[in-house]
């Protein structure tokens, strides 16, 4: 019921929030519009059970048969995001804690710890009630757990429940206290624990908590909100037969290891908000002149690095062992921004062209459907000021025009093909940003990895180090800081038939967050070919020459082992004369932060493997989905695409000069 | 007794932070100076009540006496902002909550919940007792209320008393619970409440709390300063008839309606500091040039504004039923600085003759009383950095000289007769700042109004959308976000037979914070001509043409509706060929934050309607009082006011260009 | 045992981080690298008792005997920086409060609360039984108590113990609540007490506490530190005699009194981090131009102000009753980094000869010992990314490199004979940084005098200024806010025979923290020859011309007394015509805060007593020991220093011109 041949459309409604008589006005108006999906009731538990246990699900049964009397097909969602106020008054232990030690109120969403067994049982409880009710309604073609896990740092609670449960977590995992303090390295500070009970959240301690302490406590909190989930997946399984289930991930949400929680899910979707995400969730060091020029679109890599995350987590399935069906290709965008926002620093008004343009950029990123947020701006609280297709006055606004003037049936659903991978890894990203010591952070390093790979007009695959790398004949790991043994054959494996690309602070961290007592790169430097010998952060303003770059905010560098070779050195700085990048066999290691290098590195090896890089123009972008190219231009302003970098990225034979209106698209 | 038929000058005097040998002289230096009131004893709780139930009246006694024989007349404070040490040990729960839930402790001042019961019985008491022992000396001409009501955000507290109190007025607001979920639309995020108890302030929730819910609980928490204060004017009314009383409001003090709780007084006065407003209390976004240039001055608006304001509380008191005598004008300076502050990022000393140019602009803005804080400079505790008319060490500050050889005399009382109107509502400056939106907050929407029209030269009273307009040409509302029905009717009669003018943002929120169901204008589209299509905000440096002009920060984009015609339209961005400006009839409204464009429609509306606006130099502002016309020099540097600004800011016959000195005024 | 003729070298080694096996492998590369000393075990309580009451010596003792049979001398410490969990648990009352008011937990470092009964009883059990084991071991040579005091805001204690505390100390000092109030100024907002229950710590009050509430809370907070240590201290004199006794202070540590924490110590020594100092420590209003430019260094004076300070706080204790022995010149480095560190904001290498140069100029400055930390990297826990002389796989990495090359025997030691002298104050710190009231902090205003007198190539001894005097010609008292009236009598008497130069503020506060009732200067007009007119802060880029020089940050005016002389007076602003800096016999005082007028007045002065000033380059820098001259080079550029400065700082006959490359020193 789901598979589609075409990029189908859907959007998110709030039949709760507008009277009645809306309903199926709405609903025609969503099918005339060439919507399929409707998503709806993830906020409104309150009205399915406005008091303990008197459930009320009349005006839902009536609102789901208005929208399928119209044609439309609906997501359903478990409503755990909000826990309504009366059982939060009767269980406050249900809250979580901030890192300030402080319980997070109710009055918004998300109020709730992911670890409490009282609420587990209410989630638990809800989920069986509303799936037993709409599980098996012909319009139900799937649900959604829950809503954006983690959102507003709600990923991990300080306190209570999750305080309560991190002990046995640990007990499980490490059995004996001896273990623990020796994975931790306690000794250090005098830290040793000679009772499980003694252990607590990392925080609030008088200076940096223990960093392996922080990493197992970001592993602890992440299998709270898997075991969260799969118990409601599990119900959903068991009452709504044949119907998907999903979860709507959030914008480089980095609270939990997103592999771990898809498990069992059949697909994975994402709320996809450009010009809000590149004003508040952007890597710390964007420049302000990036966020200005691309004010109005929202940053191209950074959409689609989420698009390319989240289509390949149903990758990851495979190895961890899929439960559900999926998509033919993978993904929605389960909710897609179509005008203003109101929740990041400034809103401003998405560019002329910019809801087509992104969607059809999630098309040839693999989206089957794109549900926009939301069909009627909210005239009441939080969201008001946030945009819908139609207006609060219920007039369609300029997303909806956008939407009617596009012909979703030009894009066919199928494969993206890429021929690269980026490694991605959520242990790495919680040690590494634990401690970037004055160093770009994860996300930083891994965009300037992604943003390169994009410059040059090439498809990504991002993918989980232990995924199956057959396809690939370039992977780019730009941060894999955690390392295990396990992986490294893996990765020795497939560095048999593909080049390797890896960034600095690779390989420095054990499994339990300690360096290498070897050194970084620990028992795998002679799959890099060297070691390191030093590495540092550099203040803005401070740069050391690398080759004809310049390379800031980190450095590292190394000594050559065995047959590996120099690919360039410093030319300056306490490390001048050090190797800044490295090839050993398949296997090329960059120690310095310098995207021009990256650049040129990556070029070459592109070139090597019969890919065909081509410098693309400042805020070009293209992207191949099921034989078709899409070249998107980011610019506010018309630019010019050669004919050759044309050709480069169709692989076609001969091609024109192309000339693209500012934030606009062609499919070819 | 206080009416005066000039303008008068007075003192704010400690009697009990120096010896008793020091009272008798230090009036008659202030006798001296040509200083006529003294404002005494708002800290003295300590002093008047050393022990539970045990008054000191007598230093006191002696202190009032020896003012009274030197010729000064006395006005008393209730010593309510700082209750003792012994009454806090005795009862903690008088202490007030932050918004971090902390409670705010003893040991500075202003550490007091309002809505707590004990609080309001020692309240009572204290007034009580020090209005039996003074209210009918002869000495005594007035009370001042308690101090400075808000300072040091304590105009909410977020638990204890108030959160106690809170649901209680809510059920009196809203009857049932049905109705206040409906007005909070608390369905959003399953909000609904279906208790009372199960509400508590808005503060510490995971995201933003509902803003219908912010702002109920701004209404709740100025009905308790309203309370609180009418508890202790009732008793100075019983026990001190013939005295007049007042309180000492803040610069740009948010946190209650001043409206309501300027009620019962007989005037309003406020505590002028302007280099440290300019520091501290500047809306955010004022450009540091500015804060640079007027450093040793502060700026003119800023403070002009404050006049304007607490000058006009006294019409509205009109409206509401006044009780009390009023100055013929209206208000006092209570505490005027004239020297350096201690309180700002940066405290400089003021420019030469910065002491002058602040009690003329008092004047001609309408004081009749100008009150200089303090006699001495403080050798003690929290202010010992800040300055007095003496210095530590008794001598005569900068401030003293400026003082002698200003002649009050030459400033004669009299009505300030302004013919514009500047509309301002609290409860609109509470939703638009609890969702600026990233755009301009309340204040810096409105001084961009009021900066416009006083650089035309305009006279101009502030207003409360509420009050009687019969004597105004021209009416500006730049941000009156929340239009009740009722009000709208009021306007659109006064609309009849003036112009008015409205800024962006007018008009979007229904009485309980919601949006209009029927959009932007709500209800009252046929009378602004206009329903607005679309809003944003703008990053710095991300700008929009409209007209000649450009609009930053925020723009809202119109339709024209009937007979309304376009002013000027967007030149670029998203909303290019939208209405950026409309007419209606005498209705206005400029949805581009552009002010350029504010002033340019200021400017032509005034000469419309027969004002001569002029454009006066940077920094050079006029004002009209009882006949008489200031002129002042704000700039550091001299400047030549031209013979045609001369003639239109006086209007009168031929003028001669005036060159006024750096900081300095000249009177016509 | 401790008395070298020349420097000798030292390490820190944690033996409890290692397999067994490296002991002595490590001791012997010690050895072999040139050191001498090894300090170990300040963090390992868990080890020394990993159960309550259940000591295990076993390990260390072979520790010791590892290093001892290698020829190291050892230096233990008492292990109270880092209480075990399951004391904190059993204990929890043991833990600090900050000044939230909240629990600082387990977890990391300096958990505890110095007022703490419970602890003090623990901390001494443990120093007893340490002491006990190895107080005459003939490898130990010398006691550290605890470690860095005060690091991460620990010095003092918001709740809990200290709160518990803080009446009874209150008690002792004042006698009586009424000397307490009048003292304290309590009037001012009715803050006086009735009971010494009432007071409470200065923390959480609704606006800025009482100065003098603060002023005293920081002097019970030392006292507490003081008398925790003294308690070791006995302790340790009991059981371990003729081994010396020593703390290794913090950089620009503020939380304590030194100079009374000192009591009883043989000598200071300090920890010194030159990079991360300059990111993290430098002054407020450090220039990034200036962290730019030392990145790689640290700055020059920032870490010779902490080697002049700490190698005097040994001639205070020649005042306060030195119960110990000394090194002959009086203090150790107990850390010095030798490559990056991982705890600033950016941590860049040091640059090739830094680690050379801090080690020539801690001699220079009379340092004996000079002990780098670490041994070897550690490869666990909060300090993974910081190096140590050996990398993580215990290579020798850049700074061993450097110190094997580096030959301690030419630097002997000896006396460093400053002829000037800069008084510092920690109660003046405490006051003037409490109500800096927008112009420079206590360390930037005394380190602008500092880099004054160090650009001039003068020798300076930091002094208390009750300490003897005798041997300086010049005395430069940045920023003595608080001169209480015997300190006075004993600066008059001092000036009889020297030169004696102050900065503003100076003079400002009572004993107490008030401001003289007689205004600035207070009694002490006479001896100042002015009294003060007023005082401004600038905001940045406000600025006062003060003869050829730009005054910033602050200003005051003096008013001539006597027959005291203008240096020179303000040309503009407020102040202008007013003088900005007098000299009255033997007293200088310049109210400008204004770095050229302070070097031309600082550089005149020492030519009218015969020192040599010279203005050295920008970087350079002269230190003289024991007829020795270091020249240093801190740029990282080569310079060339002129044959007359070298003239001028080696005060010897005929010299040449010298190049020194970048980041290096040369030795005369």
């Amino acid at each position: 019921m789901t598979q589609t041949d075409h990029l189908f459309l859907a959007v998110c409604d709030y039949p709760e929030h507008v009277p009645e008589d809306r309903w199926r006005s709405y609903a025609r108006q969503q099918r005339e519009l060439g919507l399929t999906f409707v998503r709806m009731a993830e906020f409104a538990w309150s009205r399915m059970e406005p008091r303990p246990g008197e459930y009320d699900w009349a005006w839902l049964d009536r609102a789901v048969e208005a929208y399928h009397a119209e044609g439309m097909r609906v997501v359903l969602c478990t409503p755990t995001a909000t826990p309504p106020a009366w059982l939060i008054r009767a269980h406050p232990e249900i809250l979580a804690h901030d890192t300030q030690g402080r319980v997070r109120e109710f009055g918004s969403r998300r109020h709730y710890d992911f670890a409490s067994p009282v609420y587990r049982e209410h989630s638990r409880r809800i989920t069986w009630a509303i799936a037993e009710r709409y599980g098996q309604h012909p319009a139900v073609v799937g649900w959604q757990t829950d809503n954006e896990f983690g959102c507003h740092n709600t990923g991990r609670s300080y306190g209570g429940a999750s305080a309560a449960a991190f002990p046995d977590w640990l007990a499980a995992r490490y059995g004996t206290l001896d273990a623990l303090n020796a994975a931790w390295g306690n000794v250090f500070w005098s830290m040793e624990y000679s009772g499980w009970a003694q252990i607590r959240p990392p925080n609030l301690t008088v200076t940096a908590p223990n960093p392996s302490h922080v990493l197992d406590y970001a592993r602890f909190a992440s299998a709270q909100i898997r075991d969260f989930q799969a118990q409601q997946v599990a119900v959903l399984r068991e009452l709504s037969p044949g119907r998907f289930v999903t979860h709507n991930f959030m914008i480089f949400e980095s609270g939990f290891d997103h592999y771990e929680v898809a498990r069992g899910l059949d697909f994975a979707t994402w709320d996809n908000y450009p010009t809000g995400m590149l004003e508040f969730f952007a890597p710390p060091g964007t420049a302000e002149e990036v966020k200005l020029r691309y004010a109005r679109s929202g940053h191209p890599d950074l959409v689609s690095f989420n698009h390319d995350l989240y289509r390949c987590l149903v990758k990851a399935q495979d190895r961890l062992g899929r439960e559900g069906r999926s998509s033919p290709n993978g993904f929605w965008v389960m909710e897609q921004q179509c005008g203003q926002v109101n929740w990041a620093p400034h809103n401003p008004l998405p560019a002329d062209g910019a809801v087509q343009l992104w969607t059809a950029q999630a098309w040839a990123h693999g989206a089957d459907v794109v549900s926009y947020f939301r069909w009627r701006a909210a005239t009441m609280a939080q969201e008001v000021m946030h945009s819908g297709l139609l207006r609060h006055d219920e007039t369609p606004d300029r997303g909806h025009a956008e939407v009617q003037r596009l012909d979703a049936t030009q894009f066919p659903t199928g494969n993206v093909s890429a021929r690269v991978a980026l490694l991605h890894d959520y242990e790495s990203l919680w040690i590494l940003d634990e401690q970037t010591n004055g160093g770009p952070t994860y996300w930083a390093q891994t965009l300037a990895y992604y943003t390169a790979l994009r410059s040059l007009g090439l498809d990504v695959d991002v993918l989980h180090p232990d995924d199956d790398l057959a396809q690939y004949v370039l992977v780019v790991a730009p941060a894999l800081t955690l390392i295990p043994e396990r992986r490294l054959q893996k990765l020795q494996a497939d560095a048999e038939e593909r080049l390797f690309v890896f960034g600095p602070r690779t390989g420095f961290r054990t499994e339990s967050g300690c360096a290498y007592k070897n050194g970084q790169f620990g028992h795998h430097k002679d799959f890099f070919g060297v070691r390191c010998l030093n590495f540092e952060s550099l203040r803005p303003g401070l740069t050391v020459r690398v080759g004809d770059h310049q390379a800031a905010e980190w450095t590292e560098g190394y000594e050559l082992l065995g047959n590996a070779t120099a690919l360039t050195t410093y030319g300056s700085g306490p490390l001048r004369g050090q190797v800044a990048a490295v090839r050993n066999g398949n296997a090329v290691t960059i120690g310095a932060h310098a995207p021009g290098l990256i650049g040129e590195i990556l070029q070459t090896l592109a070139a090597e493997v019969d890919l065909t890089p081509v410098l693309l123009p400042e805020g070009v972008r293209s992207s191949r989905r099921a034989g078709r190219t899409l070249i998107e231009n980011w610019n506010p302003e018309e630019v010019q695409v050669s004919a050759d970098a044309i050709h480069a990225i169709t692989s076609s034979g001969s091609s024109e000069a192309l000339t693209l209106a500012g934030t606009s698209w062609h499919l070819l």
